[in-house]
């Protein structure tokens, strides 16, 4: 079982993702960015922050100070998932054009995911492409958008459905951050970490489900430690694959199913990591059905969720039928063909495209509670 | 002097657009697809395509039946630079998702510039990245969008600045879609033609000059040339500076005094190829200042832009403080650098910020009426 390596003055880590001349670094622990020199990451003399109005207040001046001799804008947008939409795109670039910016401007994610992928694609798109470095505060963000360069806004009849992939100069996951992350938003980030664990690292599961307490109450040394290795994993997973051809889908593990919850939800009510709790609790099962992981397994897994406090059924008046209507819209179906992600074995997910209907439908029927059981309990 | 080649059958040309994995080829002339298999081009089983109300009644048919065995859906939007925008956009993305259209798509853009530039930038986001087939139907789309990857829309405060470098996977240049196109329209897209030869090519120029008689009466012959040249310049020139970092901005040749025009007129009354002919002439005008083309160079330039009908001044309400003001926010700036493109020589450009401001004063004063001459006859 790995453990967390010896205590230094303050725990700090550090994770390259490799993509080239697209190759960047993702720095974590309490007081990442003390040691580094940010304004080297800054291709002109000024840059714009994005914020919204609940991490703003909070962090927005201490930020301004990690970068002496520029030019400091900022833009502070609405907080919420349904404000990321073209609309709200389009006050960073007013912001922008309004403030002069030209394509020698830097711009700076300060915030959660919706703010990071937001930024990260107006960065993509603003004068055809201007740089960006992103400083995720929430857990969920600081684990998954961090990585991978997947930017981009939804739209009325689909989540994350224009975009792009760019990729930030640096990442700064200060950790000290999550200090101010509600509980709530805390213990959903923790299902994305866990979902490291169950596509690709038996091991760091077994070391979750160890430590769960130690980071329930966010011991910095074992936080650290989580996002760490979940950022290693899925830079592995990315560097491999950067547009998402086959294997990075497995990231998606759990997800069509979420964003189908959350698509019935219209992003409100669930936030994501919940969303995606539910939908990873459904894969398993669906996983179950293939006969690749037994139920007692699923057990295992759904009590884990269930100390993080994540829900592990979708919302109870959301039926089978919404689910099939909304997951054919996903994405990640191909010419009409359904693609999901299941495991061959814990700690090893595969993009499945062989579950069978029948079993889907067994699956979709047993969780909405349209039948009693399906060999795991409800 | 180059000479047309000896007459074929039917004129064709091909110019390859060397971008590594991104390269890809346009196929110039009258009926220049009957020689392809385009479906060859078409990722998935289905494609869209996008064009508008002028363009859609005239060729969408017959396009369509160019990928056979291939779904074939389209969007029809409103003609007008002044809906190329974030809502324009949201017209495109709209369809395709109440269509279920997946990553597995392709889109075609059927029209001039406009659709050209829109519907790139619609499969550079949509699901992050579709393929897409250019099928440019005005003389200026075929010279010049079609060319280099420049894709986006306008914002209220700036023109192109959103978007994206994005690259087809192939141009149909149909030179038989000319027939329909008006003749003003034409004319502009010679502004463009004439603006190479300038630039890159002397010999080009001094063809162009010759030839014009049979260039305007849609000589296919010379057209086909014309726009093979054309080409042939741009993609030399992209293919060594994809994402405009240095030398790709010569290409910009007259755009940021024609962009400035552009916005004052906010997108009306004078197409793109007429505010890039006067934009042009005041780029001529500032070489002259700087003592490295002559008065009477740019007098002959401006006879062969007078023979085409084009504009060689400014619009008479528009004064020296709205170029400057203007200019500025043009994103050729950079951090507050005024960026402008002077011939070294005919057939020779450079990007210059030592142009000095006493220059452009005078020469803004003078296209602006406010001063009486500057060694160049109005």
């Amino acid at each position: 079982m790995t453990s967390v390596p010896s205590r230094p003055a303050r725990p700090s880590g550090r994770v390259n993702v490799c993509l080239g001349e697209r190759s960047y670094s993702i720095h974590i622990g309490p007081g990442a960015a003390d040691s580094l020199k940010l304004t080297d990451y800054v291709h002109g003399k000024r840059l714009l922050i994005v914020t919204n109005e609940t991490v703003g207040p909070l962090y927005l001046d201490a930020i301004g100070r990690w970068f002496p001799g520029v030019e400091v804008d900022s833009v502070v947008l609405p907080d919420g998932e349904r404000y990321k939409n073209l609309e709200g795109l389009d006050i960073i670039f007013s912001h922008l054009l309004k403030g002069g910016h030209d394509r020698k401007t830097t711009l700076v994610a300060l915030g959660g995911g919706v703010i990071g992928d937001m930024t990260g694609f107006a960065a993509a798109s603003y004068q055809r492409g201007v740089p960006f470095i992103q400083i995720p505060t929430s857990l969920l963000a600081q684990v998954d958008s961090s990585v991978g360069g997947k930017t981009g806004v939804n739209h009325t009849l689909g989540k994350n459905m224009i975009g792009a992939f760019y990729q930030p100069r640096v990442v700064i996951v200060d950790t000290d951050t999550l200090d101010t992350l509600p509980e709530r938003e805390f213990r959903a980030g923790l299902a994305e970490i866990i979902k490291y664990g169950l596509i690709a690292d038996l091991r760091f599961f077994d070391w979750l489900e160890a430590h769960l307490d130690d980071i329930l109450q966010r011991d910095e040394e074992a936080l650290t430690y989580a996002i760490q290795r979940s950022c290693q994993i899925k830079a592995e997973i990315v560097a491999a694959d950067e547009t998402e051809q086959g294997r990075r889908a497995i990231l998606n593990f759990g997800h069509t199913f979420g964003h189908a919850i959350e698509t019935f939800l219209h992003y409100r009510q669930w936030v994501h990591g919940e969303a995606i709790s539910a939908g990873m609790l459904m894969a398993l099962r669906l996983s179950v059905t293939g006969g690749t992981i037994s139920p007692a397994e699923v057990n295992r897994i759904k009590s884990v969720f269930e100390r993080c406090g994540l829900p592990t059924q979708p919302p109870a008046h959301m039926e089978a039928d919404d689910f099939k209507r909304l997951m054919l819209r996903d994405k990640k179906a191909l010419d009409g063909q359904m693609r999901l992600v299941t495991l061959q074995s814990l700690g090893n997910a595969r993009v499945d495209t062989q579950f069978g209907e029948t079993h889907l439908n067994a699956v979709l029927s047993e969780a909405c509670g349209d039948s009693p059981s399906l060999n795991v309990a409800p």
